[in-house]
């Protein structure tokens, strides 16, 4: 929770509400107003167009990954700032109608976002092996037609917060497989401030968006880690997209732990540019940690 | 096609027939026994278990980038090898039924995979922006309801094996907004041999997974990238995807331009295990293209 003097923000998040994005966005902004939407792009595309102040979308999942529609978007389509960073734990439970609690062992189908299945897929296997499973476009959206189908003995898998908002009994908790499971969420402003520091632990972080020059890329990459590792600035992570100029043309996305005014930072990009490279920042930022 | 005189090869690809995966697999395997599988798992598992001697997955679209399933499984949950790849252009058109030809510009609703929606995305913008899309999970699937529903008046967006094979009116062609989009498939097997090179211009590649050393991973990856950059080596791709250990925790792909068997590949295979990181060679093969 942060900045209570002020005007609240409205923010725009990946729904409905009770959506893990939900979770990461209120638990920072008690007190603002949260905006749903239905898609990434509708997110990023309500504060580029000033029609919202901020907006948070889901970045990278401990198990599936990036989602690569954040960064593309990002990269592509608009101008943003990463003003802060959320660090948010996800477990699944199982969650049937308050009509059904008695027989949730007889379940006979399953609902959720495919992710979420995914992620609870062997306690599935070993449990309901022969219950067919049906994807949704969020686990909040597999909660809501669990309750609004309480003569249908099935379930859905989602978060506490579902559970609660759609008053469905939570009769199986923590069914995913892997304990450790986090999903990392950007808050996103057209200004290039940043959400202050919580925890003096957490180092700031910036996001790099790298292009390679056109002529020279097989060493070329070689090159621009050079250039952070002689300076001992630390990439915590690399990842390539596509350009979408054709096969084989990457841009790199690279999170580096240090305040991109640094004159190390500071030099690091300069030399990158020389180097033919375009570099995108996306500013410097820090982490809030989430318990659930 | 390639190799004649031997007994057809069992193969296990990503259908239903007609899917690009498809496309892919008949071109280079024209007189071999090709069994449609429902998922990328089904594939790889396939051919893991020895029900089938090859399986051909999708790996790469300029467009949306990697598969992670393909990337993932192949890392995580078996040992095969890559013995070829494939290179297919992607197009897309509008089809409908043959009892709808006249009316196709009055279409009430599109059907395609989700990623051949958003690869037409300006097209059905411009053109169609107040039909609604509906996600299907292939673009054969798609094609293939079409056909099943000539008394609606809807659409599906696939390649031109899907139309012919549900015989349905190809009233649009080329829809795709973007006109160099093309897709990579590998061909696996158990054994690490290698489809002959058809070519002599294409340069043999070799895919490795490697690990960074847990205690120095920052570094880490910049000495990888020595080892390569030294020897001339051209790394054509890396690519980051979760160890599934916790989030921060990465292995990554690279596809570098050489033989694995060349002593400058077996030096630097050598020089990385001896820097800590665990390299699993996914083996040697050469590049087919393909036209549609």
């Amino acid at each position: 929770m942060i900045e209570k003097e002020r005007m609240p923000y409205r923010i725009a998040y990946l729904g409905p509400e009770a959506s893990f994005t939900y979770l990461a966005t209120k638990g920072l902004f008690p007190q603002d107003q949260l905006l749903p939407q239905t898609t990434i792009p509708g997110c990023i595309e309500a504060v580029a167009a000033d029609k919202v102040d901020l907006a948070v979308v889901p970045l990278e999942n401990a198990l599936e990954g990036s989602v690569p529609l954040t960064l593309d978007y990002l990269f592509h389509e608009v101008d943003l700032y990463v003003i802060g960073e959320v660090l948010l734990p996800i477990e699944q439970h199982l969650m049937v109608n308050q009509a059904q609690k008695e027989h949730w062992e007889k379940i006979e189908g399953v609902y959720s976002h495919p992710h979420a299945l995914a992620q609870c897929h062997k306690y599935l296997y070993y449990r309901f092996s022969h219950v067919p499973l049906h994807q949704t476009s969020s686990t909040a959206a597999a909660a809501k037609y669990v309750s609004e189908h309480p003569e249908q003995c099935i379930a859905a898998i989602g978060n506490a917060s579902a559970a609660a908002k759609y008053n469905l009994a939570l009769v199986q908790p923590a069914i995913h497989d892997f304990q450790f499971n986090h999903t990392r969420f950007f808050v996103l402003s057209k200004q290039n401030h940043r959400l202050p520091q919580l925890n003096t632990d957490h180092q700031p972080k910036t996001t790099l968006m790298i292009t390679l020059p056109k002529d020279n890329r097989s060493g070329a990459l070689h090159q621009v880690l050079s250039v952070f590792a002689w300076r001992q600035l630390n990439l915590s992570k690399i990842e390539s997209r596509p350009l979408k100029t054709g096969l084989g043309d990457y841009f790199f996305i690279v999170d580096i732990l240090s305040d991109e005014h640094t004159p190390m930072m500071q030099g690091a990009m300069e030399e990158l540019q020389a180097l033919g490279c375009n570099v995108k920042s996306l500013g410097t930022y820090y982490l809030y940690k989430q318990s659930l």
